[in-house]
C-alpha cells in the first residue's frame, strides 16, 4: 500500500480504490449526464416519474470478485444493504464541479455540489440503500438499485439504523419539490 | 485523470480519491482497531454504551478545502447530511480482511466483512448520517459524527430519504443484540 494512511492529515494524500464488484442491471444509461459544464438530462417530468418508478422495482445483480470468498456471508440476514458505487459514465472533468442545477434543471437555482446528489463531484461515490433479495456465493441480488449496468461497486454494507435512519428529516425546498413531482 | 473511467468494467481499474476535508473532533481514538488479524477493542459493555451515547452528542467540525469555494452552499437547508470518510488509523493490511467478529467480539460468530461495519474492508469508506448544525464558508458543523479527529473526509451529501430511509428494516440477530446492549 502507498503512503495513503498517514496519521496526520494532508490535503495531498491519495486513496486508491479498486472495484469489489460490478452491477448487472437492465438500466443501461444514466438519466443524468455530468460533464465539466454541469448536469444535463433529456428527461421531461413524465420521463422522470417513470424512471423513478422503474428504479424502485428493478432487480439487479452485484457480482462480487470471486477472490473475496466469504465476504458476503451473513448479509442475507439483513433486509437492506447500502451500496457504494462509481458513476463510470460521468465525465472525469465533472469532478471539478462545485455548483450545479439540481438534476440539471435550469428552473431550479444552482446549489453547492455537497448540497446535491450530483454524480459529478470531487470524489464521485454514489450511495444508495437497497432491498436484499438473495445472496448466493459471490452474487448479491438487490431491488431498487439506481446504478446502471457495469457500474463498478466499491463497497457493500448492511443497512444499519444507527448510522442511516434519521428522525425528523427536513429537506431543502427544491428537493421537496422534486420528491413531490416524482410521486405525483 | 487516469484511465479510471472506462465504459467497460475491469477488475484492474483504480479510482483515485483525494480528501475534500478533514474532521475536527474531541473524539481522538477509534474504539475499534483493525489490523491484518481482524478487529479488536479494549472496551467492555459499559465503555461501549458510554461511547455510543458520547457519539450521539458530539459536535464536530468538517473543514472543507478552501479551494472548493461554494461547494457547501445550500447544505444548511437540510436537517441532515451523509458523511463519507476514511478510517485513517486502520492498518492498511486490514483491507484484506474478508470475515470478522462483529465489533471485534469473540462472543459473536464471524461474518463476512460486507455484512459488517468493519473499518477494515477492501475499500475502507465509512458512511454515517449526521445532524447539520451550521454551515459557515468552508466549515460544516455536525452532530453525531463517529469519525475521529483528523479523519479525511471524502464526500458530503444531503440526507436524501429516497436513497437512505428504508421501511421495514430487519437486522441480523447479532446486530439486534448489539443495538439492544448499546441502548440498555
Amino acid at each position: 500500500m502507498s503512503a495513503a494512511h498517514p496519521s496526520t492529515f494532508s490535503w495531498n494524500q491519495e486513496f486508491i480504490l479498486r472495484p469489489v464488484g460490478y452491477v448487472q442491471s437492465e438500466l443501461k444509461a444514466p438519466s443524468l449526464k455530468a460533464s465539466r459544464e454541469g448536469l444535463s438530462s433529456d428527461d421531461n417530468g413524465s420521463d422522470r416519474r417513470h424512471r423513478a418508478q422503474e428504479i424502485r422495482q428493478v432487480v439487479a445483480q452485484i457480482v462480487v470478485n470471486p477472490s473475496l470468498a466469504g465476504i458476503l456471508d451473513g448479509l442475507g440476514d439483513f433486509s437492506h444493504a447500502l451500496i457504494l458505487y462509481w458513476p463510470h459514465l460521468a465525465d472525469p472533468a465533472s469532478r471539478e464541479l462545485t455548483r450545479v442545477h439540481p438534476m440539471g434543471r435550469d428552473d431550479l437555482a444552482k446549489v453547492g455540489v455537497f448540497a446535491s446528489c450530483s454524480p459529478g463531484r470531487p470524489n464521485p461515490i454514489l450511495v444508495t440503500a437497497v432491498e436484499v433479495v438473495r445472496v448466493e456465493e459471490n452474487m448479491l441480488t438487490v431491488k431498487g438499485l439506481e446504478a446502471i449496468d457495469q457500474s463498478p461497486v466499491l463497497d457493500i454494507k448492511p443497512y444499519n439504523r444507527h448510522y442511516l435512519a434519521m428522525d425528523k428529516v427536513k429537506l431543502a425546498p427544491w428537493m421537496e419539490q422534486i420528491e413531490r413531482e416524482l410521486t405525483n
